[in-house]
């Protein structure tokens, strides 16, 4: 990570990380330079609003932010910054990440939140989403985007396949 | 309201008044002087830090914030002081209000918001809890607390009256 | 609207207009051209494909989409677009948008869709957020972003003046 | 499978397997025909679309679409043929299956599916009901249901029966 | 309606009607000779049995069931029969027809009901499964389908113009 | 259970017995005699209204029926007797017991289910429930009654004790 | 009411009448005496226990206990008497009742309430279950309630025919 | 605890313990003196009564009640007494603990509950927010809550180092 961040990815707890290291394997597979820090919307208000304020100054060109229960990190960080905001519900009460989903997707008009799905398959939605966000402004990103997609198409077939071949 | 505000009402938007006059109406009743004004966590994250900051200087001992949806205000500002904030879910979104209850009560360990029921009851219950609070240290005002109580009952008392003189 | 469209909005159903024009609004102000259309994943999936494929050819860089109940049209777009798709869930049925809100927001990984919030809020932010995502590449759209910003927040300060002068 | 497949059965990822072979071991018990295979209506929109568009073609009348999350792919395939569709919603996301469900029953009008319970239960009664529809043409099938139930009738019965014994 | 009903619409109440003429209208329109009653599974439980069990011999192929509440309805009468039966949630209680929803579609293994979309959406979709049902049968029948699908994604074309020209 | 059954106890499957057995403990406990059986509202439709039908004439007084998902066991039962019927929603499908719990309670004005809670509390309180409606008429079983919930009480002071003892 | 009450009916405020009436219309039209209170389980705790605990005393054998929000009201009731309480969920907050529902429903193992339905359908069935309650030792009651059943089938069928009428 | 307990930690059951120690910590770190016992709002509603109308006479000053499925116990309390009383949900029925917070949070205007989030993470935060109304009399106390919330975010900040060490 020489180069700098194009996309920072915050988590609220360190508990988050097995969910939110799925964002940062697809911003891997694409080469994009990301950053990844935990930061609280409750317990370190300042360091987070840091984190949101100056992103933009850092290079910074989207932002994903991955939390539970009372979900309020991503909309925390929309609203200190005009940078895209995507968040991650993570399910991390007993309430299954419904909690998590609505504090994250309800957000008043105004300040938009990006929100993907609870848990692994939303962060992994968020790390594309980022991608495609970047892709806007960058042909050739957006045509590895396409392959990827190609690739995941391939994928479904080929388990087909094995399915077929399985069941004569 | 020439005495210096105890408690503080805070509410996301002008359209959240009806509800929230609920609280400052128990506080007017019980004499506590109060101060209540409009700040958003998301539009004005600032203010809203600026405020929940300096409450404790300027002498406030409570904080009451009612917000809808996404409702973050109660806890944001429970992340910048230590005074008791007591949070007030409203009904503002097509989900009944189901959104700005989980938002405001399942605060992650660490960061505790005190939730009141949705709505006007809510925001009722917000003015008494925060009586409840100041009385913890002052026998006067918790002797009114009892009257206040006892006043309820009496009207439930008259109801029953009135039902069983109609029923016969 | 003479120049090329960056912004595609499409709803499900002519019914979803007074929704979606809150989307429409936000584009308007910051001068985005944007086209408009009626398009179902199940009633005119090819039309919607159609739509999906040629937006990148046509200049789109950003799709909105806007549908109610088992709202899958943000979904079937974001299948067949690698471009960034915001979904707004409408609020169209007896579950009071739950339904719209899970078929947008609870996509599997591979194929993202950015979730906004149900009803007018959700197209009003989907507009902001698609403004977002082009002022990534566009720094004058950025800077009208903050001040758009800006204006939000004082809108918020008057309405707390005009309480204050209320409540005295 | 030599000959020719009336039911078709598809699933939107290789993991909805040990849920949709509930389906096929009914419609094998019936000398039902079928065809397996996996499409995503994400990730294989086209496959998915061509699958539908040459079911009726290949002879299929029935298809029966299991998938999680937000599952749109019954509604999909339901936009591409006049066949029926039954749709079973597979738990598979931390929401226990009810994003799942609303994804496939809250269909708009005109384009039905036919939702069945989430999860093995459902995957069972699609196969079910699907020689149901089949059985609307053909009376041998239909004295088979007949039988079917019957036979499930006595199942219970002998569990009463079994139950009786043990308590004496 | 002097040729023999081949779909039999019953309904709980005669509250439920508004909600299933929406079934009959599509039967109407296709010329499908059907028959409508009001029969409720608890407080008619004989004559609703009457119905299912003689269903299959006055010649009906296949049965629509709309109810609310704790919805037994169209569970009760695929109890009863094998033909293949359609339930209809109607939103009749305070919960908005989530009662009525999980009370149709939740069926155990064995006695499938297919279930639709909760009120009218779901009636005009319970009349067009139960034309596609029939088509499986009647080539026909299953040209008019297609006819109504072209004529179904005619309107929504006309409705995108007429937007379209409304806002230049 | 030499001596005629006061209460019968029904359950959908066998695979609710480890629920059911709660109500049959209790049962026991009052030395109470009761029946218990398997009949599905589904599977065995006739078996089950036979035993509903026939249950006053063989001396029931009381009828407990617990089942799970679409739970109408305990509806069914109640369409065709008019003793008291208590239902028991089973925790059995992905929903947690929430299907079962709405299929049991939301039962429409005219025939009514006492509904207890989800699971084993849920099938204890039926046993419970189910003395208590005999005890309205059998003075020496009231007495019982009140004895097993002094009983009740003094565990809950003995685990109190124990508990202080533990932490000094 | 010269009689002395047979059943309570309990409401926790005096804006529930309109809900609790449905049950009273049941009692009168058995000719079953009862009484009519309003007590609050929070706003009069002594006199609702006092009721409860004199209840039985007074000849009370059935208490039908309704109230909104967190509903206590009937388990209150329930944990100070040792007769049959029914609980009457009324949905009096934004949640549309589930709220009083799962207050009423979920009781803990030991003190059984029996819950009907949220609203007007669960006070009329609580009428009707204190009759069947009181019933069980009074067989000319029994007989009545048979009646009533039949006159209410009666009436479905009377609608029936309405209908057949109407639609020729 | 030879000193006279300011906080009284009660819990419906001694299953709910574990979850109700997390609050006994807190106050444990802060050097509060506190109680902690056993009683149910159901099994032992005298002895709950009891302890809810003494506690101020023994110089409690705050009440924490822990309660599972209908938790009526923080209510129950709160009717009894005007000491402030903080409520936690407990996840101990199959609905994830929606039922402990519906029943908690919900409570009609008059008589305040302050509702906690569900489990481990609302008992934790009961037992901070009993500091921190204690601490709205006591200055000494109010800077230990302060030290509290910053060596919170110390850890948030070494957990941020760490992970950085982590990924280079």
């Amino acid at each position: 990570m020489a180069e700098k961040a194009l996309v920072g990815i915050l988590m609220g707890s360190d508990s988050d990380l097995p969910v939110m290291e799925e964002a940062a394997k697809v911003l891997k597979n694409f080469n994009i330079p990301f950053e990844m820090t935990i930061s609280s919307a409750h317990r370190t208000p300042h360091r987070t609003a840091q984190f949101a304020r100056n992103a933009e100054k850092r290079g910074i060109r989207v932002i994903i932010a991955g939390a539970g229960s009372a979900a309020h990190l991503a909309g925390f960080i929309a609203a200190e910054t005009t940078l895209p905001v995507i968040g991650v519900p993570i399910d991390a009460s007993p309430l299954n990440g419904l909690d998590a989903l609505l504090s994250t997707v309800q957000m008043p008009g105004g300040v938009p939140v990006a929100s993907m799905a609870i848990g692994k398959a939303g962060a992994k939605n968020a790390g594309i989403f980022a991608v495609q966000i970047l892709s806007t402004a960058d042909e050739k990103l957006h045509e590895e985007l396409k392959k990827y997609r190609k690739e995941m198409a391939k994928q479904v077939e080929e388990k087909a396949k094995k399915l077929k071949a399985q069941i004569g």
